[in-house]
C-alpha cells in the first residue's frame, strides 16, 4: 500500500501542476503565432497569474494589457498591465469601470492588431458593462427576480447576456477588425464556450426567442427593458480563436498520461461528474470491486479516471467537502479489499469549507473508523467527512493552488 | 435510433431470458453428474419454476422432492414432489411446517445419496425452524429488538441464524453424510453465499464473538437465550457443491454476450452498483457523454453495462421505481445527443409498485418531456417517474418474468 500512495501522491500534484494558470497560458502561447501588435486582458480569479505568465512570455510585445480580478487576487504589478480589483460573485462598480478600460481597449483596436484575451473562473462577475441606458441594479434587479421565480442558472444567463454590453460574443464584436486569441482555463463542465466567463469572444447559442420564452415562463417584470431582449447576439465570430488548454478534460488527460508512466492502465470514464458526492463514492466503489475481482474490462494495475464537480446537500452541521465525501463514502464500499485505494481532490486545493483539498482511502478505512467508535453512515448524514479522515490521516492537503479546473476522482489498483 | 431501440430490446427480453429459473437449472444440470440416489428440496420465490424444471429434466431420478415457496406462488403439482406455501417477507406456522419436513428429509439422507438443493430469493424468510427450545415469537421477538434499536441486515443475520436449526450452513451438515448439491438463484448483491437465504448449505463467515458484540452494542435483552449465541455455525462443510447459475453477474455477462453479437462492444462497468437511483442516473448520463464525444476508452458501437439495485428515497407521492428514476434522471445528462440510449430494467419484470419492468431514455427524452409541460426535475422530485416516461411511451414492460436476479443499466451507443 505505501507504493500505492505515493503513486497516489505522484498523480495529485503532478496532474495538478499540469493545470495550472502558467503552464496553461505557457502550453497555448508555444502553439501560436501572433502576427501584429499583441495586447493583452485577462479575466477571471486567476488573471493575474495568467497575466503574469503572459508578460514573462512575451515581454515587451504586449503593447498594453489589462487585468480584472477578484479583490486581493493581484499579487504585485506587472510591467506593461493595469491591474483592477473588483467584486466577486458579485459584480460592483469596480467591475463597471475595469471592464471600461477594457472596452476602450477593445475599440482602439486596429487592423491587423492582436489581442491575448486570458479567461479563467468568476469571469462572468469580474467582466460585465450593462448596455447604454442600463445601471448595474437594472442587473441585480432582473437577476433576483430570476432566482426568486426559480429560474436556472443555464435561464438566467440567457437573460443577463442580452442585457451585457461584453457577454455573448460582444466583446469580440468590439475588437473587430482585430483578432482575438482566446486562452481558457475552464471551471465549467462540459466546457461550453458560451457558458465560461458567460463567453465574452464566443458566439451564442441562445437567441431571441429562447430570451422571450424565459421572460414570459417566469413572468418576468422587465419594466421597459424588453427593446433589449430583442437585440440578438453575435451567431458567429470571424476573428476569434480558442484554445482551452486548462480544463478538468485536461486535467484527467494528464492524470491519465502520468498514471501511464506510472505503470497504471488509465481509463477516464467521465469528464462530466455531477451527482450527490456521498452516491458517486458509492458507485465509485462498486466499480472497484469490478476491477478488484478481476472481471473489469481494463486489468490491474489500472487508474480508472473520473472528472467533474460532484454536489453535496447539507444535512448535517459538519464539516466537509464534496471530494471528502466522496472518498468517504466509498470507503465502505471497498471495505476489506486489497491492493486499491480511491482518491478524490479538488484542483484548486481548497474542497468545501476546509484546508483539505480531498481524501484517500483503501480496504482498511472502515475498519479503522470503527476502531475511532465513528459509524461510516453517521459521519455522511451530518456531513463531518472532514473530522473523521482527520482522525484517520485520510486528507489530501495541497493548500491553495491557484488554479481551478474542477475535481478529479481516481480508482488506482496495484 | 429505431435499430437502437429494437437492439435495446432483444438486449432485454434475452438477458432476463437467461437468467429465467429453468435456465439456471438446466445450466447446472447439464454440468453435474449425479452419483447416488437424488433428491431434492427447492426453496424461495422461484422454487417451483426451479423444482418444476429440475423434475423434467431428472424425472423419476427424484426419489423425493420438496418445494417451500410464498403464497400464491406454485403453479400445479410436480410429480414427486410435495409442495408447500408458507410466509414471506416474514415466517409463519407454515414456514416451520414445511421446514420441518426438509428437516426430516435431510435426516432420512443416507451415504451415496445426493440432495439438489435449490436456493432462491426469499429464502432466508421460507425456509426456517427454530432451535429445539424456541418458538417463531422468540425469534419475532429479537428481530424486532434489533430492528427498533437501528441494527443493520448483517448485524441482524448475525444473531437470527444462531437461533436456527437450518441457517448458516446447519441444514447441510444434516444432511451429512450424503452430498448436497446447492444451485442458485441470487438476488443479493455480491453472492455473498453466507446471505443468500442465510446460507443454509454454506459455511457461515461469523462467529460466537461478532454474535455477542452485536448483542452487547444493541443491549439486546436474550431472556435466556444467551446459550444459542454460544454455539458456533459450522466454518467449512466438505459435503457441499455450490453454483451460482443465476446472478446479477450471469444477468451482466449475458448481456454483454448478446450486446457483442448484435455488434456492440462490451463493458461491464460494475455488478455492485446500490447508490441511490436518480444520482446513479447522473453519473451513468455523465459516462454517456463521454462515449458520445469519442472519448471513451471503449469506443462506440459499444454496450456500456451496469448491475446492481439502487435504492430510492422517497420524497413525493408520484408512482415509480428504481430503474424508472435512474433512466428518467440520465435523460438530463444526455439531453440532445444522438445515437445513443440508456436503459434500466429489473429483471423480475416490477420496478417498484407499477407493471413496468423499466424504462428507456435517448437524447431527445427531455425535450420531449419539456413539450409535455413536464418538469424532470419536479417530476423527481414527487417520485413520479411512472406517469412521466408513460405519457412519453418510454416505459419498458415484460410483465412478471419469474425470476429475480436484480437489475441492469446499459448505455447503448451506435
Amino acid at each position: 500500500m505505501d507504493k500505492l500512495y505515493r503513486n497516489a501522491q505522484t498523480l495529485v500534484d503532478r496532474s495538478i501542476r499540469e493545470n495550472m494558470p502558467q503552464a496553461a497560458v505557457n502550453t497555448a502561447l508555444k502553439n501560436h503565432v501572433f502576427a501584429g501588435s499583441v495586447y493583452a486582458l485577462a479575466i477571471g480569479k486567476a488573471a493575474w497569474t495568467m497575466a503574469k505568465a503572459a508578460g514573462e512570455t512575451l515581454g515587451d510585445r504586449v503593447k498594453k494589457g489589462i487585468v480584472i480580478t477578484k479583490y486581493g487576487h493581484a499579487a504585485g504589478s506587472i510591467p506593461g498591465f493595469d491591474i483592477y480589483e473588483a467584486g466577486h460573485p458579485l459584480s460592483d462598480e469596480n467591475t463597471i469601470a475595469a471592464t471600461g478600460k477594457a472596452i476602450e481597449l477593445a475599440q482602439s483596436l486596429k487592423d491587423g492588431d492582436e489581442l491575448l484575451f486570458l479567461i479563467s473562473g468568476g469571469g462572468s462577475a469580474l467582466f460585465e458593462k450593462p448596455l447604454p441606458g442600463l445601471g448595474l441594479s437594472d442587473i441585480v434587479d432582473i437577476n433576483n427576480q430570476l432566482l426568486a421565480s426559480g429560474a436556472d442558472i443555464v435561464e438566467i444567463n440567457m437573460i443577463r447576456k442580452r442585457l451585457s454590453a461584453v457577454k455573448a460574443g460582444r466583446f469580440a464584436r468590439l475588437c473587430a477588425p482585430a483578432r482575438v486569441f482566446t486562452v481558457v482555463l475552464s471551471d465549467v463542465l462540459g466546457d461550453r464556450l458560451d457558458s465560461i466567463a458567460s463567453g465574452p469572444a464566443a458566439p451564442d447559442l441562445s437567441t431571441v426567442q429562447d430570451a422571450l420564452a424565459v421572460a414570459e415562463k417566469y413572468g418576468l417584470k422587465l419594466n421597459g427593458k424588453r427593446d433589449y431582449l430583442l437585440e440578438e447576439t453575435p451567431k458567429s465570430l470571424d476573428n476569434v480563436e480558442t484554445v482551452i488548454t486548462g480544463s478538468v478534460r485536461t486535467l484527467c488527460e494528464g492524470a491519465a498520461g502520468i498514471a501511464a508512466e506510472l505503470g497504471y492502465t488509465p481509463h477516464i470514464l467521465t469528464t462530466d461528474m455531477n451527482c450527490e458526492a456521498r452516491e458517486a463514492g458509492r458507485l465509485v466503489a462498486s466499480i472497484a470491486k469490478q476491477i478488484n475481482r478481476g472481471a473489469y474490462s481494463v486489468k490491474a494495475p489500472c487508474a480508472v479516471i473520473l472528472g467533474g464537480e460532484t454536489v453535496v446537500h447539507l444535512r448535517g452541521r459538519g464539516k466537509g467537502g464534496r471530494n471528502q465525501e466522496l472518498a468517504l463514502a466509498a470507503a465502505g464500499g471497498i471495505a476489506g479489499l486489497e491492493k486499491l485505494l480511491i482518491l478524490s481532490v479538488g484542483s484548486d486545493g481548497t474542497d468545501g469549507p476546509t484546508d483539505a483539498a480531498g481524501a484517500w482511502v483503501d480496504g482498511a478505512t472502515l475498519g479503522r473508523l470503527g476502531e475511532k467508535g465513528l459509524s461510516l453512515e453517521a459521519v455522511l448524514d451530518d456531513n463531518d467527512a472532514y473530522n473523521a479522515l482527520d482522525a484517520l490521516g485520510a486528507l489530501i492537503k495541497t493548500g491553495p493552488t491557484g488554479t481551478n479546473v474542477n475535481d478529479i476522482t481516481v480508482i488506482l489498483s496495484a
